[in-house]
């Protein structure tokens, strides 16, 4: 019986990679993929995953899984971005969450198994950001392209971050 | 200076809520959400976090971050369930990986923000997987219907999956 409340359960993740990005602060940083395009950036894969990097230069586009270290302690209602009102987190793609993972659709444009380099473009990591995970991007799966997008439908129009969400104070 | 090999950093999460779903093993659950439809579940969400899901009701679709609990050890090269070919695990999105952390996009039906639950269709996960997050689904962020999709594009026609990346022996 699974108990709903006051969940201590914890696991432990821990990088396969990590992001080599000219975003060295989040100040200025896309706050989504889409607006980051076209700058270039890194995946750096550790050497012991490289051999799961093979076939990943068959897609397009990908899917980073990122540990957002930087991000502040979450609170669970905040002014996101791309609004003037606040929001209950989980409605936001705010970086700063309970537990801090990114997800970033990013463009994929050349892959190295054996160095274990990704290059993509549209990335809105920091540099150093840790990747958890790396996955396949699929229409077929992922893409929903008339979907209602809530109060994002209606947002401002900010593409870059400022500091709320940051580390840096 | 971060090095890029033998990485030790470990960071920790812990589960905001749990699935509540019809399917109780790998075998026969659809292996993406989009096969899924019009099977509903429920995401369970702790009370110290619900306020979080304030406005979650303003989208159609959102993504929950899960904790792939029952995955076996992962291999760097596997036969995925709409392959015949051996490929690179991160060109895969078999459950079994480094960080088992699943990415869904599924149909958010309502939202009961005091009782902490969501109703949603076309779930691939099984019932008490750990949920890490949840966030809305935006076809601006998250959609990119023409993208090439690889070898997922020729793949062959299985839904549901068998038990390749099951702990179940």
């Amino acid at each position: 019986m699974i108990s709903y409340n006051s969940d201590m359960t914890k696991f432990t993740v821990s990088p396969i990679g990590y992001v080599k990005s000219p975003y060295k602060e989040q100040s200025g940083t896309p706050i989504q993929p889409s607006f980051g395009e076209p700058v270039e950036a890194e995946i750096r894969v550790s050497s012991e995953f490289r051999e799961g990097l093979v076939d990943l230069d068959l897609f397009d586009r990908i899917w980073l899984i990122s540990w957002l270290d930087r991000s502040r302690p979450y609170k669970l209602k905040v002014i996101p971005y791309r609004d003037t009102k606040e929001r209950g987190l989980f409605a936001c793609r705010a970086p700063s969450r309970p537990n801090p993972i990114g997800i970033s659709s990013v463009r994929l444009l050349s892959v190295d198994v054996k160095k274990g380099i990704l290059r993509v473009s549209g990335i809105d990591l920091l540099d150093r950001t840790p990747i958890l995970d790396i996955k396949p991007y699929s229409p077929k799966f992922d893409s929903f392209p008339d979907e209602p997008a809530g109060w994002l439908d209606e947002s401002i129009d900010q593409e870059t971050a400022d500091n709320r969400f940051g580390s840096e104070d």
